[in-house]
Parts: structure tokens; C-alpha cells; sequence
């Protein structure tokens, strides 16, 4: 069995790299606070024997030797990138499970059927390289490999020159290795399984998930003689969409609505300044595809409605959009067996967040494993999950895929 | 007779500092580009023999002597700090128009019985230090000079600083000199001139106005996993606030209650978490100080309600209020026989906008000329007033001043 204390020194050790001041993680995708995550992960598998290849993406491959290892491999893994004011665990606890389970088997000198994958997939927050879980797409085929290079952040940056400068720009062609599973290990970022006081989600798959770029363009003018009448008000605009969405989705008693403007900034601010022009982000999820369809169709009659009633002209781009996904049967009954033989209440679930997994199970079986954090609390430096639900996740992780390995 | 093309070469010179891309002017209080814009003014003004003096929060004091040099100046002027995307008359006009007096007089070898100033005041938009017209403020008492010299940009510099900086730290006493009467000329920045097809407005005073910084305090959360009821969205609380008060002041078929939201920003904004902080200015204006009262009251209550409709927790804290102003009848009615002398259409109306007569007002028999501006639009690069409305307001400014100073 795993140790989990050695599990959760290594959490704590990598949550030094990109410390913020409430306790979190800044490790924004492709930054030297990334890299240096990476190399901490590097350094500690190649101690254990391990293999590195990178793809053109940047996506890590760190492999264990197995006995037939002219079979593809079964991979664990998530992502190390956070969110601006992140937590310690979100993707991390992916990761740094694998290690963990890399460190167990070399301990016990184990060597399973096939060889196994420790993944590390880039840029999978989406918060610097829009969208979000860009590079496992990548690497399953929903991106191209140049359409994902040419991705720019704020700043301009591209994607390729970001992941050049930190130095993870692999030759390894995007696409390899196949994989015969992948599990991913994450926590639930929701309020379900701690309110239900359940210890282990399995998972069934991920609700589907749109985003939206709008632009609102309005006229500036003076907050003082420019009667109300009159105005072109990008902001007046702006807000009446959010709380009208907001008030749609509260009034699903489902709870199966989301709606969440993450972004929104208005072009050249000024107190007495009518804001002239304002550009916001959109986040709609459902865990139906039908109903998610529904809700876009809303979204666009409402801002529509919206820029009509203060006089401004609305351009909305759908910049992503990821269809509800069922994960494979067998990944999911390996996952259960392994769940159920630690003998502590779980429920099967689907995600609400994204996770690399949704793009991975479009080419290999695959399958999650959630853990419940405090207060649901997740994207955020607040973020936690006990020692115990992090090494008791591991554990299924670990026992998931020696099934699968040694099958 | 003023020189109406003069007038208009010299707008379009001082609009070449600081040009932004589509024909407007960037020269924010005390950054380089204001500087430049007042040593252009003050190179004008010396070649017609008037003598510089500069007082400690930087207000220009440009002085042509008169017959009777021991008796207070009469004064004209206004500013030459624009908005961030600002027009190429707001505050310019008034500065440069009392130039053009000055150069008329000059050519015809005029000298009034009182000697004249020409002011510039500093820092008159508000919009690099909060609140505007912060210098006539001080000038006129409002502001210790110390509060004024400690007030920060949003990248932490103080006023004091940038003054420095830019070369423009007077040793002129603040108050200094007492003036004897105070006319400002100024593009209306709103409607109804140009709607009234009325050349004039004679300005009997400038309606209140009271500025406000919100802070809402939620917590961020993943967009995905959290149910909308666990939420405790900052953004969604803003737009709220927004919303209501915005239909509020719509409501209003009288058009005098005005509200605007300026400015709105995310802390670590990010498309798929739920905005945990957000931060606004708030301006309400109107012309009635007990209706003022009132807006304010029923803004607070929506402040309150918004907050408690999703969770979060609102401060809100009045960064400034400027009372309902009423000009002095002798210099109104000193205006309103120059506008009726020029024999066209002229009103009487009150300022929506603050100009820095609000201040100056308090020590000095003050008041103002408007003239109309295209489509009511200032705070913006396509603010426009043609040399005719301009040449109009500057011979207004200048019979007015003349019949003052020579009484
Ligand atoms: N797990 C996670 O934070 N994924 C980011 C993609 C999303 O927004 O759901
Ligand atoms: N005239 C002008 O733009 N003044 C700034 C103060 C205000 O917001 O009214």
C-alpha cells in the first residue's frame, strides 16, 4: 500500500514552487514557476529509474518499464499547471499520486505486465492559453499541433514561444505514445461527495462545457451631462446579461445550469467615463447536451436583449466548446472494484469541472478518481483535501491500474 | 474681435501632444504629455510679455498686467489634463480661448484697467487622481494642500511626486492670487444645445455629485463543480447593483438623476472561476441636493440587497461629494449680455459636468459659457465642437471679461 505521508510531503514540497500569499499556487501554464514544478517532478522520478520523452506540446512522459514493453502502456496522471491564485492540489494531486505509485511499486520491487505512463499534460487550467485542457486535446486530436503553438495569452505571448523559453519544447510527435488506459486522480472541486460524506467519487464522465468571448461596444461619454437617455453604456449592457443568466440559472431547481462570467474588462476605465466599450468571458455547462443547447440559445437572446435595451452593439464567439462525455465501462468498474475494496462510501459521479481526461478518453479507456475537498473550495488558495482522502485516493488510483497493468 | 482661425490653429497644435489613435488627446494630469502641453502654453503666453507663476499643487497662473496692478486680476481659464481616450476641447478650449483674449488684446494694444490671469488648473478630470478638480479645490480651500500632494495614482504614485517629476512644483502660496471675478468657456459635453440649436448656454450653476469605491468580497470558486446556490459570485453582485440602479435612474422621466459606473474590476480574473473580489466607482448626480440625498439612500439599500442576494459582503466608502453649485448673478448676467450681444440663440442651464469654477465659485464671483459639442459626446476622442462654436464662445469669454475688468 502507498504511504501517504510520503504522498503529502511531496504535495507540500512542489507547493513551494509558486507560493502566493494565502497559502496558494501561481503556476500559470509555460511560465519558469511551471518549469520548475516540472523539473522537481523530473529529478524525483529519474531517481526511481524512469524514462522522460516530451511531446511537441510540451505534454511529459515519464515511463516505468514493465515486463512486455512492447505493449502500450496504462498512464496516470493530470496536470501542474494552477490557476493565478490557485491551490495545492488541483491536477497536483494527479500527478504526484502517480508518483507516488511509481515510488511504491520501486520499493516493493514490482514490475507490472505492461509499462506504465506518468502524464503530465500542458496548460490544462486554460486561464493564460485559452482553452482549457488545450495540449491532452491536443494530443488526442480535437487541436492541431500549430493551431495549439499559434495560441496567444494576453500579453501576446504565442503558446510555442512560451513553451521554447521555458524550455519544453519536446520532439516527440503529438499522438505518442498510444496508451492502453489512462485514470486520472483529482479532487472533486465540488461541494457533492463532503456534503454527502462520501470518500471516493467514481467517476463517469464530465458535463459538457461552452465558452464565449463578447465583445460590447457602446459609446463613451460624460458621466455628468450625458442624459440617461442617451447613452451607449457597454457596462449597463454588460450587467444586465450577467444578471439575468445569473437568474436563469438559480432557477433551474436541477442544479444542473451553470452560468459563470469569470472575466470582464472595460476599454480605458474612467470614473466619469460611460463605458464605451467592454469585453467579458462566458462559461455555460450543463450535464446534458440537449439542455446545454438550450441554455446557448438563451445566452444568445439575452444578450441580444440586452444590447438592444441600452443601445450597444454585441458580438459573441464561441471559442470552445467540449460535449458532455461518458468515460469507458471497464475504466469505470476498475475504478468501482478499487474503490469498493477499501471498504469506505463512494458514488459514482459526473465531473463538473474538465479535466485532460475528457480529451485522453476519445483515444484510450479511461476513467476519474475523485477525492472530496473542504467546503468544495477549488481554483482558489483557500483549496484543501486531508492527508487521509489524498493517500486514500492514491490507494484506488494504485490498485486501479495494477489491475489494468497486470490484466 | 477675436481671431476665429487662430483660435483653431492653436487647439489643433496642442491636440498634436499626446494624440491617440483616432483623433483624440491623452494627456493625463501630470504625466509627461500634460507637461509639454503646458510649457507649449506658457511659451505662447511669455511671447506676449505675461509673467509665470506656478503655486504649490501646480496651478498656472499666466498674468497680463493691467492699468491698476494693484487690483485683483480678473481671471479666465480652465485645464489642459485630458480622460485616458479624451476630446481635444474639454478643459483646452477654455485655456486656449483666453489666449486668443490675450493675443487680441495684445495686437490692439489693449489695456483693461485690471490687470488679467490666465489660469491652468491641474489634475481638473479626476481621472489619474481621484476626486477632479482637486487643485481649484485646494485653491479654494476645499483640500489642505498636504491631502492634495498625497494623493496616488492606481499605480501608487502620489500627486506630490508626479509634480515633481514633471517639473510643475510652484512655490506660489495656494489661494494665491485672490481673484476678482472667474469666467471658464467649455464645450457643454452634453445634448441639449446642440438639440435646443442654441450657440450659448450661460451657465447658472453645476449640479452635485458624489463619488463612491466598492469593494464586494465573495469567494472564487471553480466555474464547473459548484452549484450556483453554493456560490458567493462578486461580479454577479456588481451586475446586480448595476442593473437596478441603472433602471432606477432610467425611471426618472425627468432625466436629472444620472448614475454611472465607471469603473469595474476582477481581482485574478480567470474564465472559470467565479469572481471572489470585485471592485467599482460609483458617480450619482443631480441637480437637487435633497433628491441627491435620496439617490444615495436608495443606493445603499441596493448595495445591500445585491450583497445579500448572492452572498457576498459590500463596503462602500464616498470618496467625494460636490455639493449643488449656484454661480454669482452679477457674473451670469455679465455672460448673458455677451451671448445676447452676439444676437444669436443662447440658454440658461445648469453644468452637468464639475468644472473647476465649482471651487473657484466659493471664493470668487464666478461663472460659465458653454457651447454645444457634436452628439453631446466628450470623454471621448470624437468629441468635436466646430471653429465657429468655438470662435462664438471665445468672443463671449472675451466681452464679458472685458466688461468686468474694465468697471
Ligand atoms: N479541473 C479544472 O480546473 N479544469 C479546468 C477546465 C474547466 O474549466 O473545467
Ligand atoms: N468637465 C469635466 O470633465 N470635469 C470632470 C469632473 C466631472 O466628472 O464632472
Amino acid at each position: 500500500s502507498i504511504d501517504g505521508q510520503r504522498l503529502w510531503e511531496s504535495l507540500m514540497a512542489m507547493a513551494e514552487i509558486g507560493p502566493t500569499e494565502n497559502g496558494g499556487s501561481c503556476r500559470l501554464a509555460l511560465t519558469e514557476e511551471d518549469a520548475a514544478g516540472r523539473r522537481l517532478l523530473i529529478e524525483w522520478c529519474e531517481a526511481l529509474g524512469c524514462t522522460l520523452r516530451i511531446d511537441r506540446v510540451g505534454n511529459l512522459f515519464l515511463r516505468r518499464s514493465g515486463k512486455r514493453d512492447d505493449l502500450d502502456p496504462v498512464a496516470i496522471g493530470s496536470h501542474l499547471d494552477t490557476q493565478p491564485k490557485g491551490g495545492r492540489f488541483d491536477g497536483i494531486l494527479g500527478v504526484l499520486a502517480g508518483l507516488e505509485v511509481f515510488r511504491t511499486l520501486h520499493d516493493r520491487g514490482i514490475v507490472t505486465e505492461r509499462p506504465l505512463e506518468l502524464v503530465v499534460w500542458t496548460n490544462e487550467e486554460g486561464s493564460r492559453f485559452a482553452p482549457a485542457m488545450v495540449a491532452s486535446g491536443t494530443y488526442a486530436g480535437e487541436f492541431s499541433v500549430e493551431s495549439t503553438l499559434a495560441r496567444k495569452d494576453r500579453d501576446g505571448v504565442s503558446f510555442g514561444e512560451a513553451l521554447s523559453a521555458c524550455g519544453f519544447a519536446g520532439e516527440l510527435p503529438v499522438g505518442e505514445p498510444r496508451l492502453d488506459a489512462f485514470f486520472e486522480l483529482h479532487i472533486e472541486q465540488g461541494p457533492v461527495l463532503e456534503e454527502e460524506q462520501e470518500a471516493i467519487g467514481v467517476v463517469t464522465g464530465v458535463q459538457g462545457m461552452r465558452w464565449f468571448d463578447v465583445i460590447l461596444r457602446g459609446q463613451s461619454a460624460h458621466a455628468g451631462p450625458t442624459p440617461m437617455r442617451y447613452r451607449h453604456d457597454a457596462l449597463a449592457a454588460a450587467a444586465r446579461l450577467i444578471d439575468r443568466l445569473q437568474a436563469l440559472a438559480m432557477a433551474d431547481g436541477s442544479g444542473a445550469t451553470k452560468v459563470t462570467f469569470g472575466c470582464l474588462e472595460i476599454d480605458s476605465p474612467s470614473r466619469n467615463v460611460i463605458p464605451g466599450e467592454v469585453r467579458l468571458s462566458v462559461d455555460l455547462r450543463h450535464v446534458d447536451e440537449g439542455e446545454l443547447d438550450d441554455l446557448e440559445a438563451r445566452y444568445d437572446r439575452e444578450l441580444a436583449a440586452a444590447a438592444e435595451a441600452f443601445g450597444v452593439e454585441a458580438t459573441s464567439e464561441r471559442i470552445w466548446a467540449s460535449p458532455v462525455v461518458n468515460f469507458d465501462a471497464g475504466c469505470i468498474e476498475a475504478v468501482e472494484r478499487a474503490a469498493r475494496a477499501q471498504g469506505v462510501p463512494y458514488r459514482r459521479m459526473m465531473s463538473g469541472a474538465g479535466h485532460d481526461s475528457v480529451y485522453v478518453s476519445r483515444v484510450a479507456p479511461t476513467s476519474m478518481i475523485f477525492i472530496p475537498c473542504r467546503d468544495g473550495i477549488s481554483h482558489n488558495e483557500a483549496e484543501y483535501a486531508t492527508p487521509e482522502h489524498c493517500a486514500l485516493g492514491a490507494q484506488v488510483l494504485c490498485d486501479a491500474l495494477l489491475e489494468r497493468a497486470n490484466r
